[in-house]
């Protein structure tokens, strides 16, 4: 903690509209939030561009990008959004469902394998560095049901790995939280949710396939889910698309 | 499988005898061995000139290392393996104890913040990209006991927490294993293992503050725990020291 003794937290930060909305509410608990991205092969740099302006503006005290190599020339290819091969368009499910909403036991190509572990692993020995005990992620079952690593039981498992893991709580007495506020909520509560606390939305990106200039493509699963929710919101989703 | 039905297995490389001797265990038991090991900002590169070597000559099908960001610049900067800080010489502890060892809950500086959870979790991602179930590493609880993460109840909590994080065990069936032969043994043991199953630790690499030319220093923690090691083991170990 520091002098005026707030706790300090760690907030993992995509730049995407989830987690700019859990910096917000980690920020409206009273944490000090220190956001921590990832720069890991992704296709293009909005992404990371969205989350130093989020960062900035919603009251992170740092902002650190750790360099990972998740893309196919490190090993690890075989996502849609590290690799060179397509972006599925206009729903891997019928018209009128969720998009990015996965078919049976199906999980969507755009799984990076073990994404949110190797995150939250960093964000472990971050939270060892700067002192906090508290994680915050934007990982959500709803409307990412095919992701195994978005479900409440993954978040159990890591948050007792992480009392097992490390020096800070080897001693006993201080034990991490991971934090996962949106873990339930629809994409139109997150929205109303963020809104509510004064998040700027036209500061976050979450299309996967965007144009030069940034724009979204409002037809990737990203757009699709990120659109139904502002609609959910019954609010205007400030970005702008081609 | 490959066509010979053999498994896949994920093995987590150092570079160091430990590694060596799981990759020999891994290959006697019949996996198809994809090593892997990590350029996280060591001070020294010997470590992963070593890991090349020993997967050449152990029988690994592929090495891979994936650069990651565990160094200060990176934000992660608290030990003597990354940091411009001393390395601890003639032991932590008194005479005669084992190199090492900790003083109550006292952490080795040599601790870097959730290395193994973060290692691991790269190798469970690895592990899905190859198709591999079983992931071997070489924590030690003897030698190590100051280092939380190198705990049985630390691999039982990665393994719980692999077997609900991934695409590949989403629908259930098929389980992770993870497999760390070594964490009850003493060093003298590894080396006795290894060295029957013919290691050749002349290819390995241990010391923390090594010579320019790559000489082992004799004195840090890491060398004085090989050398007694090896003494144990009624071996003569093969490196070069100064």
């Amino acid at each position: 903690m520091d002098s005026d003794e707030k706790p300090d937290a760690v907030v993992l930060l995509s730049g995407g509209l989830d987690s700019a909305t859990v910096l917000a509410l980690a920020v409206a608990r009273g944490y000090r939030c220190h956001a921590l991205s990832f720069d890991y092969g992704q296709r293009h740099r909005f992404e990371l561009d969205s989350a130093r302006l989020v960062a900035a503006a919603g009251g992170a005290v740092d902002h650190r990008v750790v360099k990972i190599d998740l893309s196919a020339s490190g090993g690890f290819g075989c996502s849609a959004l590290t690799d060179d091969i397509d972006v599925p368009k206009d729903g891997l499910a019928g018209a009128g469902e969720t998009a990015g909403e996965v078919v049976g036991e199906k999980i969507p190509v755009t799984y990076v394998p073990a994404r949110n572990t190797i995150f939250l692993s960093f964000a472990l020995g971050y939270a060892e560095v700067v002192g906090s005990f508290d994680i915050f992620c934007g990982v959500n079952a709803v409307d990412y049901s095919g992701y195994p690593d978005c479900r409440p039981a993954f978040i159990s498992a890591f948050e007792n790995l992480a009392n097992l893991a490390t020096a800070a709580t080897a001693g006993g007495g201080r034990r991490f939280a991971i934090h996962a506020p949106l873990i339930e909520m629809t994409k139109g509560e997150i929205i109303r949710t963020g809104l509510e606390m004064g998040v700027d939305y036209g500061l976050t990106h979450s299309c996967y396939d965007p144009a030069s200039d940034g724009k979204s493509c409002s037809r990737c699963d990203a757009c699709r889910i990120r659109l139904a929710g502002f609609a959910q919101a019954g609010a205007k989703d400030p970005l702008a698309y081609m």
